[in-house]
């Protein structure tokens, strides 16, 4: 089941850690107060990416739900992390893309 | 700072799905009774695997800590996991000796 | 905020414990087969509860969202944990119901 | 189990609350930049916290250990926050402080 679902996997564990080391990065920037919005998603991306990985990897019934809110998520949180030059930032944002991607692949398939 | 800890991070990973996996298959197995402490130990080793990862990849003064009762959890999970001839134990418990590994050498480094 | 939410908050952390609780109490039962679908539910409810706890906690704008996923799961871990007599599992499915009745005036609000 | 444990479980939540609900604040603080500390061990203290109530919850056999380092950075979680006079801070760092001391008990128990 889950080695199915390995893409998946991969970008929701690379997006949890974009998003932690991203929010951690932000708080050592000289203008802090410009990277709240930035911090705030970070947060809220981490965890439902590492919450949709184990419902995803454990054959939850209720995987696809996940799924769709961790794509939204990741699409706001790139979305803010984009207009950011910072390398984390952007990073993140990449990270961000790729798995909403991913997440709107596997809710197609 | 997370990227020089990536092979500590995909062990984290790949444990707390196969954690995941396995605990799911156990249930459904003919004979449950006997995958129950498997299913227990799954439960706990994927729980600290994934905040391991979180603290690693935030950088968190704290993870060293975390890593230690990891190594400890994924010993005993890999161990209980191991007696069991079903393949998402051997899988899982193959994931949970690379990721107790991979934590004793982060932690000797 | 949080405090104005304190109700909700509370269900939700007895939400956890309970469904934490009744996993590991199906799990010591003599016929753990009946069990399992309990089992998977609480692993399920455990973890959207927790997660919605934090997001509101937080005030993260997307708390509803997970709010309405929460009541859904709470809902059918209740539903299965009502048809078994152990104590853990009333004590889980009362829990359960609670939790989403909390989800549902929190979403009215 | 679980309903021997509820005052420890109830301080764990309480801090999980107040550690989410700090960091947000802390975030939209004129001076972010004298927050850092304090939201980077938010994140942590949340993060243990909500571990450790689940592993106390299931009678987990490594709940223990939690419960240690869990002490550890409510201690120094509260220590930071005492520092600041924000009334989000101040309250957090009291839910820190109670929910090291509730820990304690535990382990001498």
């Amino acid at each position: 089941m889950h080695q199915q679902n390995q893409q998946l996997l991969d970008a929701l564990a690379a997006c949890v850690a974009a998003c932690e080391h991203c929010a951690t990065a932000c708080l050592q920037e000289d203008h802090v107060k410009m990277m709240a919005a930035c911090i705030a998603l970070d947060r809220d991306c981490a965890d439902i990416c590492a919450l949709t990985a184990r419902f995803l990897a454990r054959g939850s019934a209720h995987a696809q739900h996940l799924m769709r809110e961790c794509a939204e998520i990741c699409r706001l949180c790139g979305d803010e992390c984009s207009q950011h030059q910072h390398e984390h930032c952007q990073a993140c944002a990449a990270a961000c893309r790729r798995c909403e991607e991913a997440c709107r692949q596997a809710m197609a398939a």
